[in-house]
């Protein structure tokens, strides 16, 4: 039984179109097949990243795209700006680090703009600053992000991004924001298997790069920069995930349209998050900092996010998950990223909705249901 | 025209039993599904391993392996032995040297075992042993590597052996010769496609790690073992190539039989380079040191590598590949790993044999013709 119903956040399902894309016969990674290959991909991806600068893709995960932004612009005991607000800001701290950088930021749940501002000015000396865009546990995005980063670039700092699990599912002006380094990956808002990561690079980025001495064979951009004139990368990369990539972007970008892509997403959020208030779930994070692409609710009074969780995937076969770290066994959270058939949009609120009752809660029914009505308009 | 017949020394062609496996819906990594999976890959690939150490799937190219390897074992100042003998041998010396470590070792073409021997005996102080098992380039498989091991451990060196492009087409036995860290990849041998990476960690090996520290977040193996208790993966991997490398593993160990399966390459090597004799080919490498994963050649007198090479992509959409560094125009490199058609390697020996006769050879055709007939046996 392997046709679960993905509402994760990441990996995602694959519409057939681009899965089958996998079943395609091997090519080399050095023939012109694969040159063609990469270079739409690195197209494509100009597009979604909304930058001019040179793109990478990675064979790793996203945090082996994270560990390479590090590698490459990081050094010992430079003093880097490292705010965290949710488990995977406090992973990005950790990996600085492991690499002998001197990390200083504040921690909290829900920062406010200010908060990132105060930052910045009372750290003139920094370097970096290292921002999580969409931070998946606990479900928030950094909303100010071009304010944020135009203060740090105002003050020098060589801005690092990860944008992995919200690329391609909200806006994303790389090169408008002034943002040096972004980070992205397959397996999340772009329906494309996991595999593959992206980095964007500035030419400020680039020269600080210049400067600096890279301590990675694998992980040195520079061997990647040298490939992408024939166009290739340096070793051998996911042939088949990039089959798939290629199928997707080309879908979302030339078929669909980023601007509408981006628009589902936001649309699709808006209509679970009221389907759910109309069951008696709570909002996690404050209005101003909802994620599109990860909804994070606490369940009804009484009833445990485990109870939601195993429900769902027990009865309908749909995963979602609950909370990592500080939010473990407190919340849910439901990813809504890329390709999602509407008939599984409707069994995902109302497998909900069922546990719900079951549990002997008043539902407004007839709500829910327009939620859903609404939420489907925006499926594929 | 995607459709091209490999004879690279990787990626390889698949089976569409295997290409289709990349077809099927996307799972969560964090299910049951998942966990079924990996456990199944992993108990495959210790019998390839021919181990019961502990194997970790990475979602990198076998570069990216090395690195872990490296990242893990290798501390500053280290000394440890590296000796050169191609072009990855000569990158792994590289890679260890950008991790600060004092690397000492032997630069030859073609080492004989004293060579190995004495290396080690002049340098009781030297903690570590990096070795190529098989070097593509020039295609020189290192037949010692138990002796060279067995003299290594009795100094109490730990010994890490990149066994990337012939794991699956050779014999191994990580155990009984006492290898400490193999390091595996899943596009050479295995019928499987490019994205995932294998490594393997004694106890021996265990010890030094928690001694130690490691300065990377994403490779960061105590991580990986912390993981396979559930059994996952720390990171999000690849998905689709994972459940490709499962089915090859599948039918390699379960239905053709490792030992069938080596035997295969042997005996495939065996009449290919005899096939290309008889055309007046010569081979690179000493017969002790002859790889049965890559086939390297000289051309006749007076044709050109590039000649043999762009005449078979041109005429039969076959490719194989030339030589790198020192061997760069020099060599023709022909991988015979994996899956091959019978219809292939015909393809190959006799397009072969018509670029030569069209540049006015005389060819033994009959004894080329008997050598691919005892090709064809070993193929699938």
């Amino acid at each position: 039984m392997e046709d679960p119903i993905l509402f994760t956040p990441g990996p995602v399902e694959l519409p057939y179109e681009v899965l089958v894309q996998m079943a395609k016969p091997m090519i080399s990674h050095r023939s012109i097949e694969f040159r063609r290959l990469l270079k739409n991909s690195i197209e494509y991806l100009k597009k979604l990243f909304g930058t001019e600068n040179q793109i990478f893709i990675l064979t790793a995960s996203g945090t082996g795209a994270v560990e390479t932004a590090l590698v490459n612009l990081v050094d010992k005991d430079m003093k880097i700006l490292v705010p965290v607000y949710g488990e995977f800001s406090r992973r990005f701290k950790e990996a600085a680090m492991l690499l002998g950088a001197k990390t200083i930021g504040f921690v909290k749940d829900f920062p406010v703009l200010e908060d990132f501002i105060e930052l910045i000015e009372e750290h003139e000396d920094a370097e970096m600053l290292l921002l999580v865009y969409n931070d998946t546990c606990p479900g928030l995005t950094l909303k100010w992000l071009p304010e944020i980063v135009k203060k740090a670039k105002s003050q020098g700092l060589i801005t690092i991004v990860d944008a992995i699990s919200i690329l391609g599912g909200d806006v994303l002006y790389t090169d408008k924001w002034g943002v040096d380094v972004v980070i992205g990956a397959s397996q999340k808002c772009l329906m494309s298997p996991p595999g593959l990561s992206f980095i964007s690079i500035s030419d400020e980025a680039w020269s600080r790069i210049e400067q600096g001495s890279v301590k990675s064979y694998y992980l040195d951009l520079r061997k990647y920069r040298k490939f992408m004139e024939r166009p290739e990368t340096p070793f051998t990369p996911a042939v088949s995930v990039l089959f798939a990539l290629n199928k997707a972007l080309e879908i979302i970008i030339d078929d669909i349209g980023l601007d509408s892509w981006i628009e589902m997403h936001k649309e699709r959020a808006s209509a679970m998050y009221s389907g759910l208030e109309y069951m008696g779930f709570k909002r996690v994070v404050p209005q101003d900092l909802q994620s599109n692409t990860v909804i994070s609710i606490y369940p009804p009074e009484g009833i445990t996010p485990e109870g939601i969780i195993e429900g769902l995937r027990n009865k309908f076969r749909i995963f979602v998950s609950g909370g990592m770290g500080k939010w473990k066994s407190r919340i849910i959270r439901i990813g809504n990223m890329g390709y999602i058939k509407p008939a599984n949009l409707v069994a995902l609120i109302l497998g909900i909705c069922s546990l719900v009752i079951r549990e002997g809660r008043e539902v407004d029914i007839k709500s829910v249901l327009e939620s859903v009505v609404r939420g489907v308009e925006f499926c594929l």
